[in-house]
């Protein structure tokens, strides 16, 4: 007989805590759940979901306790009071590094083993091969219960500083947000003569995968401070810019999400860099 | 034996034009140079090409005239007096739609058939499978020299409207200026806790290769105009991007390449799209 895999207590049940609670019941796990409106628990408990009335009873359930709530505010107000002696404590729910920190401190204290994760997924993507989860903190904990966590999505242990599965979600999200704010902006350009977007974004789609291949090239000028470039430099980019601000006005669509680009750019040449590549760019935002 | 291959001439030896006149060389045309300071002849003419004392010069010796200047105010002080009759205009020079309208009705008061180009690539890619070339305006003239411009890389027809090479263009470059915005944004706050950028660059670009693949279902939201999502809201969004701004400024960068996408956020949810998905804040872009 196959031993049976153990409990899991799900906490916040949104779309992403929904999304956790139904694949870890799909995988076989005994699934405990609990939300602050307990209507939601409805479809998970008809999927074989225990609800849990109170967080006490939900965290007396399981040993990993998965929490997913909007904020970590929510994290903080909902475990306060409670004991999570012998628990295993994975935050799942999106927020800073430094309240992932905080969140480590305060739940050790409490007696959990801390251990915070960052989601790169929709819930729609979660337990396909699209979807994973970066991990970080309490090594042990983490290895403990990676079997079941790998029910989710792939994991990718980061380190053991808590705030470290933060950082690297966040960063990861702001390439991303980038990467849409140009998509975003090209379709508002590119529909102000009727293009279609969808045979615009034909071309658009190679265009930017190709381009984010120059992404290791420029992560190792930024790693080695070599910042001198042959290929594409400051000056060029400074030069041609005010092309796509200058053609935005003309087209009438707004610049305002690239106008702090030009800026950045006109700093960097009033600095001097003009034969450096956007590495520098990466110094200059420093404070 | 062998046609001998057409006559080229090149106008504009910065980086990029050299480039092409190298390639129509290296392709087997007999290739006529011409830049505003001579001593940029010197390399080109040591592979085999012409140079020409003036424009008129350069102009008379082929019918195909390929001009790449940093400016199209350049374009237009360079020709300004020159008779084009009987000659084909590719300007490729980076600039606006309403610039390369005002060209093609110059040139074609001069003469000469108005071709404009949009060069995708950096000159060190051109010839090269990885490059290509939008082109718009005398679709005839276009046709004629197509076997020759091939020689510099893909061709891609973009339709009759001179401008509209352009427009593609600057859409494909705002595209790619969000992704290295994104990038450098991501690399700068990785930095901030000493991780190697090149590490980071390894889970970055599957990622934001990942996440780009929804660009096409964002375009037919945009075309059709149906902006209700079930996958990532402009709410869920408005929810989690200020733990990217508050981490920039808790890890010592600045947020000011990301800040107006808050503010667009903020517009859109004051506005009533919270079930709205991205393709929303196109619309709000036009004004």
């Amino acid at each position: 007989m196959p031993q049976p895999l153990p409990p899991v207590s799900v906490l916040g049940l949104g779309m992403m805590g929904s999304a956790l609670a139904a694949a870890l019941l799909k995988a076989g796990h005994p699934v405990t759940v609990w939300n602050r409106s307990a209507a939601k628990t409805g479809p998970l408990v008809a999927q074989g979901a225990t609800p849990a009335e109170t967080v006490t009873d939900a965290v007396a359930a399981s040993p990993l306790v998965i929490v997913c709530f909007t904020t970590n505010d929510n994290v903080t107000d909902a475990l306060a009071t409670v004991d999570l002696t012998g628990r295993t404590l994975v935050n799942l729910t999106n927020g800073t590094p430094a309240q992932a920190r905080a969140l480590a401190t305060r739940a050790e204290k409490q007696g959990a083993a801390y251990v915070d994760g960052g989601i790169m997924a929709v819930p729609q993507m979660i337990a396909t091969p699209a979807a994973y989860i970066l991990y970080s903190g309490d090594e042990q904990a983490y290895e403990t219960h990676r079997p079941t966590l790998a029910a989710l999505g792939g994991t990718q242990w980061v380190g053991t500083d808590p705030g470290r599965a933060a950082l690297y979600d966040l960063a990861l999200l702001t390439g991303m947000y980038g990467m849409f704010t140009g998509v975003i902006q090209a379709y508002a350009l590119i529909r102000t003569e009727e293009i279609p977007a969808t045979r615009f974004s034909e071309l658009l789609v190679p265009w930017v995968g190709a381009m984010l291949g120059a992404a290791p090239a420029l992560a190792e000028a930024v790693d080695s401070g070599q910042h001198l470039t042959d290929v594409s430099s400051l000056a060029v980019n400074h030069a041609a810019f005010p092309n796509l601000l200058n053609t935005f006005a003309e087209q009438g669509i707004s610049g305002e999400l690239f106008e702090p680009f030009q800026h950045l750019l006109d700093r960097a040449i009033a600095a001097g860099h003009h034969n450096d590549g956007a590495s520098r760019l990466v110094e200059l935002l420093k404070k």
